[in-house]
């Protein structure tokens, strides 16, 4: 006997059989719907893209340490997608000049990083992502994809109290380094670094973190004023680059009924060379589930590694593995129930064999899913088998039974049968089924 | 200024705009429901896959030549998928004895292999496998595929005469070079393969490759008849295996109805290791493309790679580039246009913003999708651009309109413009749509 193959699949990856491809097929549904219902059209794009287009903007970690990458048969050096922007950017730079804008693209890769597998981190996932880019009023744009995150969640079934929508932006960021703290440009980043930890560690870690990077108290002060002042400290704070626009924008999100799901959080840090405007990160409030849910902001200058254009643009991208872990915490993820369908059952005769076929046929014209026996010869074993593929049920039609222009119809979970006119199959079925189904996607 | 990244996707590959992603996505839509009311389920499995699981079935030319592989991170040696049937085998395994039979799978992954592209082969394609397997009767498991892969053509609007499925069975083949020929098992894969070169070429050189290959003329007058015989050779020489067996699956499959779609063709060799049973491949009749299309056949040796249990097992795949070709040749392939929405005109003070948000959202609340105006202020241009993307009707509210209760709508294609209550809306717009759009999928 040869060595069997392992059934397992790849590190960090995960199979979807037809329970859990159903509960992805629902969900994702869901969000697709909400958002085409915004306008948003679907792209989608290779998965394997050259390496180049990840080495301007995506994190040093991601490239150096987790991107797949490999040279293919040719010299090349290509890379398995860690994120979709570069790859919005790249497609859309190819034809800046004849899209229509603002253009409004969503897509729902996978993603591919070399991660040590843990809660909420796989090494593929798949990735809502939504992007505007090239809109005319960027505010108005940046205040649609908040409102958009907002309704995707809320029409998975999430209520106000269990997420919340934390938003800043990075000017107001850049700024306070620049005029309050008198920091240099260089330093930034590390700064931001800490205040981005802020949550997950001690008041005493965070300020002798912050002592090691040259802040001296009076800073450190100055710092939590800031991260706690909320909306108060950019009111009285107007000469803060980004203050009035980030007021503006949450008027705007505030009178048009989205206050309940929004916080102003200075905080917010996100990829810091990425993004140029606001960024945002959505939370799950239930204390479950400690990291973000997902993210985005506004990220101008990616566009301008593939074209002299300088193009506005924001978006957001909303992993699977952390959405899902989210539904479930808060028990709004669908269940892995079938869609209404029925089963024909088989003899084994050749004429008989015929006649379940054209049943079948039949069956599926008039629009419900019929799934065929396929053997063995006891009507019993048959039915068990269905029943155990959770299909509810069965129609049972010999070849005396055609003469007759009859069916037996049983239900597998009741055992109760009937015997009814062939023409009247479906309208018994959808009778007997109730509402207790989806209908077919 | 720094040198600009290229913006063409990786080559052999494609980019989907929206205008091709909605082709893709109405022509697969189709698909899935013709697969889904055989009652077949989605799977879906990861992209990347140990390399072991194609080295024992799948072809040397794709192994060696083809294979996008490479050594992860952790020194596994891993590759993109090239083909689905090696993951569906591992999947089966992996749950084998829990899985109620028959189990009904289908998928649409995209596959990658190391090609020179051209007409009908690119490096990465999309491609809906479906299998069955663990069949308790075979035959009828065999019958369903071949009647599956003609119904999905059909409902894809194929007629008759644009398609034909070729079908034949492996054991034919053998136990023709056992038993007429003589032939030694070890030589049996090089007459397979000039067999399966019959078509392009011209019957000296076909009689020359025999001739090399060691078949006299006698040998070569037997290929003959039995390659041109049609079932009248397989009803003269009972004694063939597989002779009484796809006799048997050509008269049911007439008896169905499907003979009209359907040839006995001998000359169907396909993956000579990998097919135990039955094998079919569909052309398109036109001569256009003189590649399959697509096709298939049973492989009950591929699951015991994973366990000892053999499953029978049946499938077909059928790749998006070939079926794209054909559907254009036969002028059936579905146009790009959109489903039908609206365009919401924004103006530029606060209040405006905050009520065209609201009109917007109410709008697809209603049920239709609202595209909304993201500046600038001139609503001409904002209207221009709207027709720019094929969205026909705008919706405009002015805050003066929006306290008499009324809206204008304006069908961009025609320039028609009326004022009309706001709760009137969706009405209108259907009514002014008629039956000219798709409803949103």
């Amino acid at each position: 006997m040869s060595e069997k193959l392992s059934t397992k699949p790849y590190k960090g990856t995960r199979d979807f059989y037809p329970d859990e491809m159903r509960q992805r097929t629902k969900v994702f549904s869901s969000l697709e719907k909400t958002v085409r219902s915004f306008g948003f059209e679907k792209i989608d794009a290779p998965i394997v893209e050259p390496i180049e287009i990840y080495l301007a903007k995506t994190s040093e970690e991601i490239v150096n340490q987790q991107i797949y990458s490999f040279i293919d048969r040719g010299e090349r050096r290509v890379a398995i997608r860690p994120e979709m922007t570069p790859t919005v950017a790249r497609m859309f730079s190819g034809k800046a000049r004849e899209l229509p804008r603002p253009v409004r693209w969503f897509s729902i890769p996978n993603l591919w990083r070399y991660e040590q597998p843990g809660k909420g981190r796989l090494r593929e996932h798949w990735q809502l992502n939504c992007d505007i880019l090239g809109a005319p009023d960027e505010f108005l744009a940046d205040a649609e994809i908040i409102m958009l995150a907002v309704e995707i969640l809320k029409s998975l079934g999430a209520t106000q109290s269990q997420f919340i929508v934390k938003l800043s932006h990075r000017e107001i960021l850049n700024s306070f380094f620049e005029k309050r703290l008198g920091l240099a440009k260089e330093n930034w980043p590390t700064i931001a670094r800490i205040l981005d930890k802020k949550e997950k560690i001690s008041g005493e870690e965070f300020s002798s973190f912050l002592s090691a990077a040259g802040i001296d108290a009076v800073g450190q002060e100055q710092i939590l004023n800031f991260l706690t002042g909320g909306l108060q400290w950019l009111r009285e704070n107007p000469e803060i680059d980004g203050a009035g626009y980030l007021l503006e924008l949450m008027a705007l999100l505030e009178k048009s009924g989205y206050s309940e799901h929004l916080a102003y959080d200075p905080g917010v840090v996100r990829g810091f060379d990425y993004y140029t405007g606001i960024v945002f990160e959505v939370f799950d409030t239930s204390g479950e589930n400690r990291r973000s849910l997902f993210g985005g902001g506004r990220y101008d200058k990616l566009v301008s590694a593939f074209i002299k254009e300088e193009i506005n643009a924001v978006g957001f991208g909303m992993g699977d593995v952390t959405l899902f872990d989210f539904l479930q915490t808060h028990q709004i993820l669908p269940g892995p129930q079938r869609e209404l369908q029925v089963f024909v059952a088989s003899f084994p005769t050749p004429e008989d064999q015929v006649n379940s076929f054209r049943l079948a046929r039949e069956i599926r014209n008039l629009g419900i899913p019929a799934e065929m026996g396929l053997g063995p010869a006891k009507l019993g074993k048959q039915l068990a088998e269905a029943a155990g593929k959770k299909i509810s049920f069965a129609i049972i039609q010999g070849l005396e039974e055609k003469d007759r222009g009859v069916v037996q119809i049983k239900n597998l979970e009741t055992g109760e049968q009937v015997e009814i006119p062939e023409e009247e199959i479906v309208e018994q079925v959808k009778a007997m089924a109730g509402d207790r189904y989806d209908t077919q996607k």
